[in-house]
Order: C-alpha cells, then sequence, then structure tokens
C-alpha cells in the first residue's frame, strides 16, 4: 500500500498518519517528492487492508499494490493445479468438455442429451436442477427430482455430473449427486455459499460474475481455498457491457489472465458468453486457442422446445461438428507444444 | 412478444412458427412487411415469456413488448405504496434519513454513533453485523453479538434498526432484532433469499444490484411481492462502470425511472454511491431534488478508525451540515409541490 | 510514478531500471518491503510519463500518483473561474440556462424556439446546424444556413447562441457566429479539433466522451487551455453503461468531482443524459441541488414533429414548469450558502 | 419499426399516430393485444428512422425491427468482400499480419522494426506518423517525417504501410504515403473524416470506438460506403469495460458477428485489446482460431525504449515466436476447412 498526501497537508497531518499506522504494528517507508509526500506501508498484508488510510486527514489517496488474496496465486504455488475428478483431469494440458440441457426438463430430454454428449466425446454431463431466474414466474428447475435424473444418466452414459447449487442450506443434497458443484455467476459474491462448498470438499466450478473483475473472482475462489477446498474450476461465462448483440461480452483475455495470476484451471463458457448459438463455435474454437482447459457448453436435443436459454443451445448436429472441431484444435496445439 | 422473421425464411418455416405459437395457447398477427415479416404474439405473459422462440428456424430475433414483473408495476396499482415501520412512513412525500456506521465494531462505537444519527434528526439507525466482504481476510461483522448492540442503540435513542441479512438461514433471527431488512446489493438475484424475505413479512430494503438494469431489479422486487409481502423499499446506490473516480455510478435518473415504472418507494445511497465521502452531500442533495424517498448515509463516529468503509464515511460534523442541508431542501420541495 | 518490482525479479534487473530512470534525469525513492521492491519516481511530470516503464525487465507494474493535467486542475489555480460571456456570467455561483432544439430544422422552428426559451428565462440558444449522426442517412443539419438562423434568433431575442462544431476546418465559420462553440462527446478527443478551439479563442463548451473517464475528460480540456484559450466550461451529458432504460447514465457525481478537482465550471445536460423527456425535470433539479453551473436543455416547439431526438425534448409547456422549478431551487439554495 | 402504445392511449390518439405515420408517405399494421396495442411500420427505412414516433402522444415506446445501414450488410451482398492491396488480398481466407512499432520515432527505430516484421513473415508495416494521445504532453508523433520514413521501409522492405490519419485535412498527405488509412478508435465516429477516407478511395481500416456497439460501428462504415468506397477492413480493438486488470476488453465475438452481419473482412488487434504483452500471444491464437482476416500487433525494437505503448509491444523475439504460431494454426484450420 503506497499513501499519496494532498500537496497542502501539513507536517503535524503527515505525523499523525505515520503514528497510526506504526500503531498497528507496520512499518513505513517516507519519499518527499517535488509535488507529493508518499509513505510506502511495509508490513502484514490483512493488517494493511484493515488501514482505513484515505479516511485520514490530510490523505489524498492509498494506492493498492499487491493483491490480497494468496492462496489461489501463482506466487503461492507456482506449479499449476490439476485436478482428478473420477480419473478425468481438468488442468494437465488435455480438453475437458462439459455439455448438456440449461436445465434438466424431464428424464427423456436429459438422457437424450446425455447420449448426445456421450457420443460426441464430452466427459460431463451439465444440467440444472436448481435454476436461478431473472424472472419469478419462469422455469425454476425440477430440484432433487433432477438431481435424481443426472445421477441416472451417469449411470447409464459415464458422464461425470456438473451441476449448480444455489444455496448453502442445498450444499449436502446437491453433492450427493453431483461430481462438481457448480456456483452461478449471481452467487460469486453469495459468501455463504461460497464457504460452504469450501467446507464440503467436493470439486467447484466458480463461475465468473457478471459483472466481476477478475480480482474480485479470484477473492471469491480464495473464500472455498482458505476452507480448505482447492479444487476449484474457475469458468469464465462473459461480463456484462454495452454491447447488446451479445447477450455478454466473452472476456477470453481472462483465460491468459488467470494463468499469469494463479495455477487454478480455467474453463469457458461461450454458450452464456455469447447468448446466441452462431457464435458459439467460433468462440469455443478461440477460447481453446486461447488455452483453457475446457468448455461448457449448452446442447439440447431439440433447442425450440427448450424451457431457458432455447436460443443459445446447439441442436445435436451443431454439437457433434463443435466437438469435433475442438478437440482437433485442441489436439494440434498439443502437438505444437510438445 | 414480436417475432421477427429472417428475410431468407421459407413460408413453411413460418407456418411451423406460427403452428408452434399456437399449440402454446396464444394468439399471433401477422405483419409482411417490405423487409421483414413479423408476427406479433398475443397472450398470457408466461407463457409468451416461455417460448425459446428464437430457437425456431427461420427466426433472426424476439423483441419483447412488455415487462414480465407485474406486482411491482404502476399499471398493476397506480397509486404510490407508502410503508409504515412503527410510525415512521416511507413513501408518503417525507424524507426519511437512514443513517449509521456500515459496520457494527463495538457497542461503544454503535451508541455513539446512534447518538449522531438521532441528535442530527435521522429516524433510522443503519449498521452491519453480517458483512459481506470481497476479500475472506477483511473483517465480517460481530453477528449475532452486532444485532443485539443494534437493539439496545434502539432502546436507547428510539431509532429503528436496518440491517442486512445475507442467506435465507438467517431471516428469522435478524428479522428478531430488524424493524427493516436489508438485502445487499450482492444478493440481490440471491433468489432463495429474496422468497426468504418475502415469506418472512418484515419490510425490505432491496438494494439495486452492482450490473443490475432497472428491469432485473424490478424483477428482483418481484420475488418479493410474490410470496406476499408488498412492504419493499429499493435502494439506488451505483452501478458499475468504467469510471474510476467514484467508487461506483450513483444512477440517480434510476429515482425517477422507478417512480414511473412502479409504486414502490426509493431511497438513495450516495455513500456507497461514490465511495468519497466529499461527494455524499451534493449527491444526497441531488437525491432529495431527484424526488428520492429518503437517503441511506454511511457516519461515523471516528472514520480513521472504521473497520470498514472509513473513506466514503461522514465524520459527526459534516453529518450535521448534511442533515441541515437535506432537511431545508426537502422542506422546500414540499412547500413547492402543496 | 511508483514502480512496483516482480517477486522474483533480480538486484540486476533492479539495477538497470534504476539506471535507466536516472538517465531520464528523474530521481529514485527505493522501498524494499516485505512482498515487493518499490520505486518512487521524482521529478518532472512530463518526463515521467514518458517512460514506459512497465515494459523493463522485471518490473510488474507502475502506478500513476498524480495525474498529468496541470493547467485545468485545482492544485494550478485555485479560485473557480468565471466566465463572461457578452455579459452572461458562468461559475459565478449563478444558474445559466442554455436551451433549444436538438438541431435547427427551419427558420421558423428557431425562431419559435428562441421565444420559448426567451419568455421562460433561459440566457443562451441552443441548437446544432451541424450534426453528428450515427447514420449517414439520418438529418445532417443545415450547416451554415442554420448559424445564420442562429444569429438572427440572437437578433430577435438577445438569447446567446452555443452550437456545435464538427472539424476544425468548420471552426472559423462557425466561430464568426456563436458566442459559445459546442465539442460534442464523440469529438472529445477529436485533438486537432481541440486545438483548433484552443486557438480561436471563444469560450467553448466541452462536454463528456460517451465513455470518457473524468481524467480524460480533464486532459482533453487541457487540450484547449494549452493553447491559451481559458474559457472552457466542462458539460456532463451521460456515459454508457450497460442500463437500457435510459439512452445514457448521467453522472451526477461528476459535478462534484470537477468541482474538487478543477477551477473550471460544469453544466449538466438531462436531455441527452436520460433520452426520456419524464426524465428530465427530475435530472435537472437534481443536477442542480448538485452544483452544477447551468443546464442544457433541449426544448422544441413540437416534439413530435422533431428531425432528431423529439422523444427526449421538452414542449413548450412541460419547459415553463422546469424553469420555473430550477430557478427557484437555485434561488433558494443561494439563499442557503450565503 | 414496432409502435408500443400506452395501455392508457386513446382511441383519438391512436388515431393521430396512425394519420402521422400515413402523412409521411408509410404504411401501418395494427395489432390489439391482450395487453397492449402495436403499430408496425411498413415502408422505406430512411423514413421510417426519421420519425420521432416516441414524441407522440399516447406513445410508450418505439423498436427498432432492423438495422438501418444497408451497403455494410450481408443482405446486400452476400459474398464475402476480398480486397486486394497491391497484391496482397484480404478476406480471402488466408491469414494478413499488420505489424510494427506504436509511433514511428526515428529512421533507425522504423527501418529495424520493419527488418524484424519482413523477417517474420508479415505483409504490413504499422506506425504512427500522427498520433492521438489523451495528454497534450505525450509525444504526438513526427507527422510527415515520419510518413517519409514508412515510405522508405515500405522501398526496403517491400511490406506495405498502413498508418492513421487523424483529421480530415490530413487526408491527401497520409494517402500519397499510405497503403490503406487508419482511422483510429476515437475517431470513429468523426463522421467528417469518414467522409473524407470515403471520397478519397484508398483502403481503410476502421477500428471499433472504445465504446462502440456493433450497429454503430457497422453504420460508421456505411458512411465510408456511402462516399464509394467499398474497400473497408474493420478492427476489433477492445471496448471499455470495468475490468482493470487489462486495458480494455477485446471482444472476439465481433468477429463472428461481423461476419454473419456483414461482408467485410474483419481483423482483431491483442495489442491494444489487451494492453499486455503478456496477452498477446494467447489473444493473437483466438483472434484466429475466431475466424480473424488478420491481426494488427505491436512489435518494437526494444520495447523499453518506446516512445508510446511499450507496455503491450512485443520484443522480436516474441513477435516471431507469435508469427510461427499463428501461422502454423492459420494453416492448419485452411486445411480443415478445405
Amino acid at each position: 500500500m503506497v499513501i499519496v498526501m494532498n500537496p497542502e497537508a501539513t507536517e503535524e497531518q503527515l505525523q499523525r498518519v505515520l503514528d497510526r499506522i506504526h500503531d498497528a504494528g507496520l512499518k513505513t517507508h517516507l519519499s518527499k517528492g517535488q509535488y507529493r509526500t508518499i509513505i510506502g506501508i511495509i508490513g502484514d498484508k490483512k493488517k494493511i487492508a484493515s488501514l482505513p488510510v484515505e479516511a485520514f486527514d490530510g490523505v489524498e489517496k492509498a494506492v493498492p499494490i499487491t493483491a490480497s488474496y494468496k492462496l489461489v496465486s501463482r506466487e503461492f504455488k507456482p506449479e499449476a493445479t490439476i485436478i482428478d475428478i473420477n480419473g478425468v483431469k481438468i488442468g494437465d494440458g488435455s480438453l475437458v468438455v462439459m455439455a448438456g440441457p440449461c436445465a434438466v426438463e424431464s428424464r427423456e430430454q436429459l438422457l437424450e442429451a446425455a447420449e448426445i454428449v456421450r457420443a460426441a466425446g464430452g466427459q460431463f454431463l451439465r444440467g440444472g436442477a436448481f435454476k436461478p431466474r431473472t424472472s419469478p414466474y419462469a422455469f425454476q428447475g425440477l430440484e432433487e427430482q433432477g438431481l435424481q435424473y443426472l445421477a441416472e444418466a451417469r449411470e447409464v452414459t459415464g458422464l461425470k455430473i456438473v451441476t449448480e447449487v444455489m444455496d448453502a442450506a442445498s450444499v449436502e443434497l446437491v453433492a450427493a449427486y453431483a461430481d462438481i458443484l457448480q456456483i452461478g455467476a449471481r452467487n460469486m459474491q453469495n459468501f455463504h455459499l461460497l464457504k460452504a462448498v469450501g467446507r464440503c470438499g467436493k470439486p467447484v466450478l466458480l463461475k465468473r460474475g457478471i459483472a466481476a473483475t477478475i480480482a474480485e473472482w479470484l477473492h471469491a475462489a480464495e473464500y472455498i481455498l482458505n476452507e480448505g477446498n482447492y479444487n476449484v474450476i474457475l469458468c469464465e461465462r462473459g461480463i456484462r457491457t454495452f454491447e447488446e448483440y451479445t447477450r455478454n461480452t466473452l472476456d477470453l483475455s481472462a483465460v491468459g489472465a488467470i494463468k499469469y495470476l494463479s495455477h487454478l484451471p480455467v474453463i469457458v463458457d461461450p454458450s452464456h458468453g455469447t447468448g446466441k448459438w452462431r457464435l458459439v463455435r467460433p468462440m469455443a474454437m478461440a477460447a481453446v486457442a486461447a488455452g483453457a482447459d475446457g468448455l461448457l457448453i449448452e446442447v439440447h436435443p431439440n433447442p425450440a422446445e427448450a424451457l431457458c436459454d432455447g436460443l443459445q443451445s446447439l441442436n445435436p448436429a451443431n454439437f457433434a461438428v463443435l466437438m469435433e472441431d475442438v478437440q482437433q484444435l485442441a489436439a494440434f496445439l498439443r502437438r505444437r507444444s510438445a
């Protein structure tokens, strides 16, 4: 943390600021420049973060120097984290595909979707049993019934299951069925939920909040790791911008940023990220080329009958083309880097 | 809902779309223009909302015509809602001020803050006992102990209490102490929590999400009203934009928009909305002039000692000036409109 | 400027960075902390700004400490700038109203609008003779003919004229007719145009760019002052955000920010800022309460016939009500501060 | 255009709206639904666009159905435009690379950079002779001297030249030296400049504005085509969002969107798009995989000495790696699609 003093700050004000910092058990480093006096604060990150320095008289602003997350950082753990989910590895350089319908709508729909995913070479079946919806009048999910269909689909196809948990009270229930617990974008800063999945121990897929900075996203992951659960996969799914053509703006630069800042694996959801099925294939290709560890894709046996997000779901034929393309691309990139 | 067909859509595709809409129990109105064929869909809003029309072959886009919220709308209830909280009215044309520290830090700090608020003429004491924080290492609140201090401050000063509830499991606990339950910006779309406070019956202060459109905010309120709780106060607290000088961009036009679209009262939080104590007074004045029903203000006995948000908290002297100013302004505006 | 070194930076890399800074004629201040080594750079702002420090090996990031604008800053000139435009003062604590149609459409329309503005007590007539339009097929303005109508309206009503200049080549022409040259939001960083109006000497109304930070806006003003023209009025007119209900998000906190950072007067345009005539009155009131030096308002004799922006223009009756309201409010606020 | 009437609109108001539309030479299609009456307007796009329909009494809102650009659209010209620049084709399925320093700084620097680009297999040399800079105190470019160095570099290396033109008055001068005229992001809606390059006839590289929607960007291109110049290449270079880690958010979904909406070629600038040299390679790869027709890359013989944007420039070694990678990827993708 660097503190910048007002040009008109008095020596007395400066001294009070220094005293206050020293009282907190921190050291300071003073630098008087031509325009400004600045104070570098040296010491424990947590103590520094808790100082309301800008509220001191004579202070113009405080500039953070280092991020306050730790466990998720590359500095803390330089080698990449590889997560093994009953034999499927995420983060080891291979490409993992999680696909399926937005919502579990019926046993038939889900088993059909699962077969499509399996046939095309996906490893995970996705599908929401609990659905967060903007309107209270929209379809809210089949709840536990949906979880049972997911488990049945796993039995039949061998696919692993990733599905969303929406509140701390349901973590145990969802964890009894799922291989990966998904935290949705709207819940990225639902801290009770983050702590609950942190204590639960199951691998977690943490979607980026719709208006979350990369730093906030990593802090949210830190909540989970801080409870002892290191099996966190990050998922870029688009951020909210002024652009109206796409549902969100898929921020693929987040892939490279996460790889640099953190050791955690990161996957990309081009379906929510664009909201338009025509853009899913090019953005899936782009995600793979950017270095993503996996993809989260909406596919529906019949998008025109979907109870949610029909317009961003691929039909089985388009999904098969996409899978062929991304797998070939991933194989090409692996050969290049080998 | 209006459906716009692709220029190259076939008659057969058009017919299939019409059939699909009719099958859902809805009527259509066809209009063939120079550039496009468009279909107006007539019938029940919920049925319309559940059609994945853009996933039909031949459809270019679907354009919603009316919002899908109902209970919160002016159409549904033309007269303004006035909420009576043990004798203090919100939405009746008077100005309500809710003030206090960001977090309850100690018994002494809170009682001191309460006295400052009371002396300056505020009606509500605010203060977080449960604090949502970006970092797991930041102060998370005194929890139930904090609630007890709030209740004690109410005893001593006669102020009503508004405080945040962060998850459905704590609603009963917080409701046992608070006069108004606050839903924070990060939880605006925590739908389990919205339903829980909807069932609880206590008045609710619903903060706008950091990246929520006005329509999404009203939909979130709809969740609460849909459970039978009509005592909802909306709170504009700034949205996330590219601007870096302020912590958020306080969207005061939301006040007028809410007044036009909804019957619910709306207040403004210039402290979080700007993140800078110097901007709190001008934006509080602006909020009152824009027609807000109240203000939510951070005041701390000693901002430089605050455990959170010290830089946006007013000190007692500045708070007293602000209160004098906004009350005079509110009185002037009431005389003008009388 | 503070440079933060990578934790793994070598002593050699550190030394090369220091040497490079010293070679540029600047001094350094070294601070070795627990997590990071940081270098404070001391010396001439321009020299500091030109160092590509983040491109040096071993540097993690560079943090600017002070803004690089100078002439527009409060530090440079602590007292507020008052601009006298042929007897009408802007920035002296009074409220100036500039009003009129979006575009000059005809002699009759303009004279009628001018009479409406004069009758209601406005001081300036606005109206575009050159119109920047998103589509090449939209009405582009009457050009010099429009300027002549504006001059005629000034003759008839005594109102001063503010009108937009869109390119450097037209500055002389527009300056021959206008009392204030307006730079539109799209041209806020048209640096040739900024230099041209800086050399021209006529007062300039500089609208904030649709995605410009406050710092960038002040830098744009700095271009004008740097050419010797100190008569610059800033105009907040809304920024682009994700919100769809309003055309832009009017950032009234910019008024207080500008007053703190700069000595220049600042006015507010609630017409473009909201894009909805119903929101113009409440946001005009809010702007005045926030401390704006003036308002820029669209009024049209018959908004339903307007060639541009009809939906945000007030009709004469609504404009008269607004004028009465904002003038009374301004008078009240002046009495309070006296 | 579809007009939505207020639920409380009278029959008389409805009739007046219909009359007004018919008076403008347009046809209407009336649809009375359960909640709303809507009017479809049929006829000439330009006439429709000029109606200020929302200003009519009784109208709730107007919903545009089709974009108002024409010449740039796929509907107007279904086959992709291929631009031939003295033998180098853009838009034919091959990958074009334009690379070089942000600014022309000296003859030596430019010739060295040109040799780096040529050696690595690039086709175009980029480099600004006129530089738009946020601050008036930053390096503004070598102007005509810089253009001469560019021409000399073309002589020596055989590379084509792409360089920015900042105002209409300089179009002729820049066109005398450049093979492609670049319009920078800040000038995307400098309509005089767009018309000037439209009349000039030289191929134009049109960068997306920092806060421009895809529709606005296409409208800006429409200005150029409308003057008779069909040789326009679009360039995605990142949009402004709330994210602070990257300089901009590179919107790669724009590539697929442009390919669907327009026949014009589109390239990507990952250097400005991310602002961090570490992210340039992954985002260049992603852009190629997303289907971009080319890349615009900053490379500098010595980034640590660059007069602008040093932190986003690649050094020669990193650039050579990137070129090898993107060319191999492009070749792989071509084989796949063959």
